[in-house]
This record gives C-alpha cells, sequence and structure tokens, in this order.
C-alpha cells in the first residue's frame, strides 16, 4: 500500500491509479482518506462543480457523458476568462446501488468504453453507505480529490430528486435538473423539491412527444416567481442526448451562468465549507460522547429505555449531552 | 394558542384539528413540538408503521389511498392477534415540494376528497426542508403523533429514492417498494438501492405491457440472494391501483410479515430508536459548540478559513472538537 504523501503527490500530478485508490479510500472511510484529504485540501478550490440530477430515467448518464465529449472538444469552453485548451473532467456518479446488485461496478465498465481512449476524462461511481449524510460527505472528499488532480470540471450526477441529492446538487457550483416528457406525471416531477435548486433546467429526449407540454409547465412554474433585472432566471435547455442535440447550447448556458453568478460563487462555497465543517464536527462529538464520557454498553443502555418508551428520545438526548458538556468551561 | 398540556390531551382524544396543529409545530421546529412530543411519547409504541416508496410516478399515492379503504374495511385487517374492528389510518406523505410550487397544500386537499366523510383517517403532506436529516426526524415524528392518536396504521409514503427516503422507509415496520412497468429502464428502478429494504414489492399498473417483464426482473435480481429457511423473501404483489385489483392481496401479504417480523420487530424499533437520539445528540452538541463554547463570529471565522483552503475542514472540525470537550472529565 502507498504511503499518504506518496498518494497525494501522485494524485496532485494527475495519476488516474492514484485518484481511483483516493476515492476507495473514501469510499471505505479508511482513516487514511481523510489524511489524504488534508494533505490536498490546500490544492483544491480551482474545479468548477456541475450538479445534474433528475428522476430516474431522465437519460442523465447519456447527458453527461456527451456534456463530456462536448467540454472535450477544443473549441469548447465553459471557462470565463480567456479561452484554454480543452477541461480535464471527472465524473462522480452518485449511484445509490445496492452491494446487492452491483450495478456500480458494471455501470462504471459501460461508461468507461466511450471516453476510453481520452486520458482527461476520469469517471467514477459512489455508492449509498447506510448512514445518514454519508454519502454527501463522500461525494465532495471525491470531488476534492478531482480538483486536486487538475481536472477544470468535475461533473456529480446523482440518481433522483431525495434530499440527499438535493443536497450534494445544491453544493455544486452550478446545479441542473434534467426532466424528460411523458415520465408518468410533470406536475409530479416538477413538485419534487427541484424547482428551487435548478440554475438549468433540461429538457431531455425532446424529440418526444409532450416535450413542448413539459417546457410551458416548467416555464410557468418559474412565472410564479419574480426574478427582479441582474438576477439569474433558469434558463429551459431541449437536448436529445442520445444524437448530442442541444449540448453545445447547454454548454454555452453553464458558461454563462459561471460569469453571471461568479461574484455570488464565494457564498456558495462558504455553505459548503459550513455543511462539511458541521457534519465532520456533529460525528465526532458524538463519537466522543459515545466512547469517552459514556462507560461501555451506557449508550445502548439509554437506547433500551427509549425503545421500551421509559423515556423519550427528546429527554435521552438532554442527559447525554448534560453529560457531554459536563466541565465545559462556558456552560 | 393552546398549551402544550391541552394540546397532548385532545390528541391522545384522537382530536384531528389538534393532530393536525402538532404536526404544523413539528414541520415548524417549534420548541412547543418538542414539549409535545416528550409529553405524548409514551402513549406511543402501538402503531404499526408501512413504509411506501418508488420512483415518481409509480401511482404510490392512488396505491395508499386504496390500501387504506381496504383497511377501512370491516373485514379485513393486519392484525396478528384476533381479528378486530377496522383501524384507524394516519397517511404522512413526504413531499419534497418546494415553497415555491405550493404543491403539497394542494395535494392534501385533492387528497383528502376521496376519505373526506371517514373520520378514521388522517392525510397530511410533509415538506422538505432545508437542512440534512430534517425530513426524516420530522416525519418520525408526526408518525409518534399519529400513533399517540390512537392510528393503529400509519402509512409514511415517500417519493424517491435518495437516501433519505430510504432512511424513513427502512425505519418503518415494513417496507413497500413499489415499481411500474416501462418507467424508463427497468434496471434503472432495480438499482436505486431499494432492493436490500424492500420486504414487499409492489408491481402497480400492472395491467401494462411489460408488467411480467419486470416481475421476472424483481425475480432475478431476488434469486441472486439466498434466503434460509425462515427467512422472509420480499414477494411480489402485483396491482393496478386505479381500479384496486390486487389490494386485498397486498394487505393479506402486510398481515403475514407483520406475523412473520414479529420477534424481530424489537430489534428493528431499537435501531429507530437508536438513530433518533443520536440525530438529537449531534444537533443539540454542534448548537452547544457554536452558541456556548465558541465567542461571536468564531464559527463563521472557522469557516472562512477553510473556505479560502487556510486549513482543511478536517483539521478545523478536530480544532473545534478539542475546544468543545475541554474541560471533560474523561478525556
Amino acid at each position: 500500500m502507498t504511503s499518504t504523501p506518496g498518494l497525494a503527490d501522485r494524485i496532485v500530478a494527475g495519476d488516474t491509479r492514484a485518484v481511483a485508490r483516493a476515492i476507495s479510500l473514501i469510499e471505505d472511510e479508511d482513516p487514511a482518506g481523510v489524511e489524504l484529504l488534508r494533505a490536498l485540501f490546500g490544492r483544491t478550490g480551482r474545479a468548477y462543480l456541475i450538479g445534474v440530477t433528475g428522476p430516474p430515467g431522465a437519460g442523465k448518464s447519456t447527458l453527461v457523458d456527451r456534456l463530456t465529449t462536448e467540454l472535450r472538444r477544443p473549441a469548447s469552453t465553459i471557462e470565463t476568462g480567456a479561452a484554454s485548451a480543452a477541461p480535464g473532467v471527472g465524473i462522480i456518479a452518485v449511484d445509490p446501488t445496492s452491494p446487492f446488485t452491483g450495478g456500480a461496478v458494471l455501470g462504471d465498465r459501460l461508461r468507461m468504453q466511450s471516453h476510453a481512449a481520452d486520458d482527461g476524462v476520469f469517471i467514477r461511481s459512489m455508492a449509498t453507505r447506510g448512514h445518514l449524510g454519508g454519502l454527501a460527505r463522500a461525494t465532495g472528499d471525491a470531488a476534492l480529490v478531482l480538483d486536486a488532480a487538475g481536472k477544470q470540471v468535475v461533473i456529480i450526477e446523482t440518481v433522483g430528486v431525495g434530499q440527499d441529492e438535493v443536497e450534494i446538487v445544491r453544493t455544486a457550483d452550478i446545479s441542473i435538473v434534467t426532466l424528460v416528457p411523458g415520465a408518468g406525471d410533470d406536475v409530479q416531477a416538477l413538485k419534487a423539491g427541484i424547482m428551487e435548486i435548478a440554475d438549468v433546467f433540461v429538457v431531455n429526449k425532446s424529440d418526444r412527444e409532450g416535450a413542448d407540454r413539459l417546457v410551458s409547465a416548467i416555464e410557468s412554474n418559474l412565472s410564479l416567481h419574480e426574478y427582479g433585472p441582474g438576477q439569474w432566471r433558469p434558463p429551459i435547455v431541449k437536448t436529445v442526448a442520445t444524437t448530442g442535440a442541444g449540448v453545445p447550447e447547454l454548454v454555452d448556458t453553464i458558461r454563462r451562468f459561471r460569469e453571471h453568478s461568479e461574484p455570488a460563487q464565494s457564498a456558495r462555497r462558504r455553505v459548503r465549507s459550513e455543511t462539511r465543517v458541521r457534519e465532520l464536527v456533529a460525528a465526532k462529538l458524538v463519537a466522543h460522547l459515545e466512547q469517552r464520557v459514556l462507560g461501555p454498553g451506557e449508550w445502548t443502555a439509554v437506547v433500551e429505555r427509549v425503545t421500551s418508551r421509559e423515556i423519550d428520545p427528546y429527554t435521552a438526548a438532554d442527559d447525554l449531552v448534560r453529560r457531554a458538556v459536563a466541565g465545559s468551561p462556558r456552560l
């Protein structure tokens, strides 16, 4: 096994195998992953994070593949300054696959093929872990690794419209919500908490019947909201990801948003930092309480008393917190 | 405004308006909601929690409505002991609706109509709140209120297959995963982390083309897993929720699962208690650190240093935790 400093150097040099190894460490919650991130963090902050979400079946994977191909064309750029060379692209497909079906690995292999010859593209699926917030944290950490490895663009693709996905996508620099005509109920799709996180809407499979109806439905939802002068009104881009139609327009829209939001970007990144610090602190404080403050078996005993309705969880939590902060200088 | 003790009594008496008021307090994170739950907790633990999830467009709302109607028929029962009167049913529709579209309220009104004449049914949508884990906690608390109000069955319906939905449904006594033929890609639906949480699969809209193919796909996924003797193998129930076909079979399947899992149910409830205590403790400990241990502006200053890459979030979290536990007797 490579030592952390060696691995960090290889990642910064853009070594693909080192990047893959690092993301595995993060996924496995190996302490070496944390050491690595400490070493890499100062080298991050340059990548542009694109979040792509939407309901299953919206064609997000194909769209992300096409978007990547388009970004890799020398003439194409989302850089806001002078035109530069084609950016390196990292893709994290947040894939709530169970170990049971093994879909993530298969999916990776299939998807790798379309960019197999391109050193500038790195694709990785990340699967759900059981505990709350674990996926958002792991995804963010994987994005940091790709950032440190010099990828100028990191695309985070999530399936679904649950709170966790919303959380992941919201912390990206731009949130793209992908919808598709005729997927059950248009209103359902729009209801699903995604109106407010979208910076850009993509109506994919826009050659299908119902595409214009879906565009109108999004439009009428947007029209409920007042956009002041200088405020970004989420545009709707029609694509057919399988043919690539509309994808250059999407790249152009991303570039325009990036330009528009440059002043607000630091605020968005501050929220991302705060979420991360808060999660880490919460996990560490609970672990401290469980392992250092309480005696062996005490945590379990409290849970047991709550399960049997002897005490309520709020009182239990208050008692535990009181013990954790006993001796705290400011209480 | 009603005082908490008065409200608690009215809830235990089954007063619908009091239940609605209590859930609003929970949704608004009003401290009075916490006081109420403390008062009610000892009266809970009797309701059977049914979690229903699946991708958007799977017809979950219609299914839940039909299931409710069926449960309310005097001849129908999921009680495992002697047959009893039709159980009171509470429905919590976890609806990640943005305040922007206002869909939750509309949805409630539309859905209320089919059970408007039935005092034994209470329906309530709950919307996503911004922060991590907030929805799972609020949903669990709302279920407690319905439990205390004497509903023998509480159905929690979620849209989507994100981690948060999985978390919500997993803590129910039974998890029903609803799929639908031809919704994009069958494999996609099965990939979405739901194989391992399902106690029962429902193939809804089973009169549509592709229903048998979907059943086979689920079957072949299940066959990858070995079920020992006495182990529950998730059955697949075909329904057409719009006509009610298959819904009596679903009720029967729920009853069979309930019987089968009675010995394991306390373990499941222990996990639910632990998750709840852990979340509460984490939130309280972070609040203590932020408000009592740190001086004004200190938290923001740390976040700022992380945002500017001056320190990494892991080091920042370690420093903060060190300060929080300074003086802690066991360190």
